[in-house]
């Protein structure tokens, strides 16, 4: 178990002990391409599909160093979270696969394909109203009662560490890349993201990508400070979470940019992606191909690794379709 | 070029051959699994996804080796077919990539997508009703006005040796399998994979699936000759076709057995792939789950290859959505 206090202290020997020990528990996710999109784009993308991960999503690699990095002893009494989705349902899956119990506090607006995964992992699920507020109201009376070992969603080294995994592999499917973009809402990937580029692949520039409408570590990047809105509402509903302290360090420290797209342009990425690259992937995962196509500038003739973070879609639901 | 006039003669040499001529235009699709649905069925699954290809389909195999195999003086006059969409498709994307013409026949009711793929390919497309018989009469036509040479979707030696590659990269992804299944339409996938299985993997079984709405594959393979329906409706439209003499030879010699799934099954192990799988597939590659789902005595316990040949679908018209 890391036994860091702080995301400052994160070594790039931590992202390989997470690798070692959550190898097991992961899937190393295949990079795809796309001619028609390279095409429309003047870009070569490769696009690191996290959406195939059995739980659907890159959050099962923090979720699984933090379980795994448990003592018996500690994991005896579980763990406990909150989340808009995907970390809920791949800590349920780690702990799930580990035999302990888990217990997430979700937004009763979380997409119902996500809240059946938590179920079927094995997690209990208690509702909160959709705001920062709340849920971390309900998450202190859940904990409390449970005493479960807290793996937050995204600010915390153990979790930080395992989403790093993800970059490195890419690196090595890719043989380098001249830029990374992912999505940012609390900061996880991104910062897992900076840990490892940052030391393995110092050249590479490191882009974040937000919808416009949910654009706090946009806003935080340009004032060099946290900014934190309660309830933003985005299609992107992996993205509604603010920075905190730990992801702040490597978004400030590491980021060289952070790009912004409407609802419009995310849904049309989205649409695009599963036309051309034939995925079936979150609103979330598409704000990043969002914006390489409203900069083309930047990303033109550049070899740029894409991460599609997650796959868990109400199929019944798509946003392109009215109704 | 091959010079077989006949199936019965292709060898598994002209299987590695065609993998020589076609590997700079294909992709080497990854194979997929799914805890869930390995649970669901009981089975190991082996999914392979042919529907990465960029032009969507595994159909490219076989139209990259016919197209590629050509001498400089017949590619000249280019290529002309008639195909449901995914075969008129993958030739127009081969001629595209030798840079020379080619004339297709579809069906005027072919999904939009598989029209929009043939243009953007630089295919020209001359459309017909859905039925054999207007396709064959259109096709006559089409063919005597521009002198192309005629590369039919699936009764051709040079298409069945290209598709063969298929199965030979997912015995080699696997480490072998106890039995390979795929969609049956015309019969093109299921000779290639049983002139690779019988000569690489003898031991291997190997099923077709077939939508109960057209099963005239089911038919003929119980009553030991071919019956062809002139236009039947399913949902599964790359399926419509009959059997022709040279996927005959290879379907009542090497086949195990033909299983047959309705419609709302297909659409069920069509739902079922996008949600757990989270990939993008036509109706007719659900086909195989289907008849799984249908069968489980058959399959529980054992490796199962599963060949998802497309991925051109019309993301309008999701066919678990009313309206």
């Amino acid at each position: 178990m890391l036994d860091h206090t702080s995301a400052a202290d994160l070594t790039i020997a931590d992202m390989h002990a997470a690798h070692d020990r959550i190898k097991p528990y992961i899937r190393r996710t295949p990079v795809m391409v796309s001619d028609y999109l390279n095409d429309m784009t003047g870009a070569q993308l490769f696009f690191k599909c996290e959406n195939f991960q059995e739980a659907g999503a890159f959050k099962v690699r923090g979720a699984s160093n933090a379980v795994f990095g448990l003592s018996d002893e500690m994991a005896a009494k579980g763990v406990c979270t909150h989340s808009s989705g995907n970390h809920a349902l791949s800590l349920s899956y780690a702990a799930g696969r580990r035999g302990i119990p888990c217990n997430v506090v979700m937004p009763r607006t979380a997409p119902q394909a996500k809240k059946d995964a938590v179920r079927r992992y094995g997690g209990t699920i208690t509702e909160c109203d959709p705001s920062t507020s709340s849920r971390e109201a309900t998450f202190a009376e859940v904990q409390a009662r449970t005493g479960g070992e807290f793996v937050h969603p995204y600010n915390d080294p153990r979790v930080i560490a395992g989403q790093a995994t993800c970059s490195a592999e890419l690196l090595e499917q890719t043989d380098g890349v001249d830029a990374v973009i992912a999505p940012i809402g609390g900061g996880g990937m991104i910062s897992g993201t900076c840990l490892t580029v940052s030391n393995l692949a110092p050249d590479t520039a490191i882009y974040a990508a937000e919808p416009e409408q949910a654009d706090d570590a946009y806003r935080s990047f340009k004032a060099g400070h946290i900014i934190a809105d309660d309830a933003p509402k985005t299609i992107a509903d992996g993205l509604l979470v603010p920075l905190k302290e730990n992801t702040w360090h490597f978004v400030s420290n590491h980021v060289t940019d952070i790009f912004t797209a409407s609802e419009d342009e995310i849904i049309e990425a989205m649409k695009l992606t599963w036309k051309y690259l034939r995925v079936v992937m979150e609103p979330s995962s598409a704000v990043p191909l969002a914006t390489i196509l409203k900069n083309p500038k930047v990303f033109r003739g550049k070899r740029v690794g894409v991460i599609i973070t997650g796959g868990n879609v109400d199929l019944e639901k798509l946003p392109w379709l009215k109704g």
